[in-house]
């Protein structure tokens, strides 16, 4: 007979189990990697899948918490850096270094996956943290006054989609393309006002429709 | 009986059929688009399009011939514009709007179909003016001495990411980042050397594994 704390020690096994094989094939294959593939990997089947995480991005979230969490502590740092330029210049880069490694974040950090409160707290900080990064590069007059921080969501989704097109064969890539783009926000490299940029509403719909896309709605 | 002549009217009534119906999807759907659908569109049977068009490549070359003459024509203008920025300007927003509007040419653009002496003898003049389009652009001092014209295809790779994520939520978002991108490719800008570029193998083997994804060989 199974004691209930061999029960519980099971359940949780499954679930470590099913964390680790998650994080692995997210950051493989992205955030719309099959869950059955998750289920084979981590050796439990899927109706075990199911009952633990009900939902798909309750999976996402237990493996991305901690990742978010480090987003969070990188822009803190960032902040207390006292160049403000350079603040900018490593949080910008940190981000997209993140998803060069990481196929399932490059993912999540250009799309608005909803269903986990822990996920979207913080989203939400990670995001109040940008912005003072971005307001404060402006007010030392070493960001370019015509950024935005829905500019910062184009950039990280450039950087996806050159990522999963040269990840493989040229893993560097995205630094030299980085590059340019950070020359081209200074304030003496902004010869004439960039286009419009698109609107919060617009940046935010395109977030959702990767969400939905990836298999969050 | 059917004639001759009528065989190969009704040939040639198929293929005009099956080119226009592959021309709205890969524009749809980009360059892996299935060919069941093409088929379908085009209200052929499977057998006749494997008939008409034994291998993708051919199809795909049948479709984009034109487009990719067109680009070499526009680079052609572009090099006729006596102010080598503004001709190097227009080039690259050329090639990045017509990404925009057709997802089969954003893969396109930015991978090595093989299979269609056509489509690579034009792909040879685009990069040859492309390239005499960057060289002068660098000569005049107009562009950092440090681009390289594997640049471009990061530039091109990056931009399809970015409207693969943005097309239909906010279709001028890739302006916007383009922007910032060539701002940063005055040499005044160039603050610091840019990161070293991929070399042309690395660049040449992603856009090969690019157009082994999309089902190209």
């Amino acid at each position: 007979m199974t004691t209930s704390a061999g029960l519980r020690a099971d359940a949780e096994r499954n679930r470590r189990q099913l964390v680790e094989a998650a994080r692995a094939v997210f950051a493989e294959r992205g955030l719309d990697a099959s869950l059955d593939e998750i289920a084979r990997r981590a050796g439990v089947g899927n109706a075990t899948l199911y009952r633990r995480f009900p939902h798909r991005c309750l999976l996402l979230a237990a493996v991305f918490v901690d990742t978010l969490g480090a987003v969070v502590d990188a822009a803190a740092r960032a902040l207390a850096d006292p160049d403000p330029w350079a603040g900018f210049v490593a949080h910008i880069t940190f981000l997209c270094e993140l998803q060069a490694g990481n196929r399932g974040l490059a993912d999540l950090l250009a799309a608005r996956v909803r269903g986990s409160a822990e996920l979207e707290a913080l989203r939400g900080e990670a995001f109040a943290a940008l912005t003072a990064l971005i307001d404060r590069a402006k007010a030392s007059g070493d960001l370019r006054a015509d950024f935005r921080h829905e500019d910062v969501v184009l950039i990280l989704m450039a950087n996806a989609g050159l990522i999963d097109r040269t990840g493989a064969t040229a893993p560097a890539a995205w630094r030299r393309q980085l590059a340019y783009v950070l020359d081209g926000l200074r304030p003496s490299a902004a010869v004439s006002a960039a286009p419009t940029a698109p609107g919060r509403r617009q940046i935010l719909r395109a977030m959702d429709a990767l969400a939905e896309r990836y298999g969050y709605q």
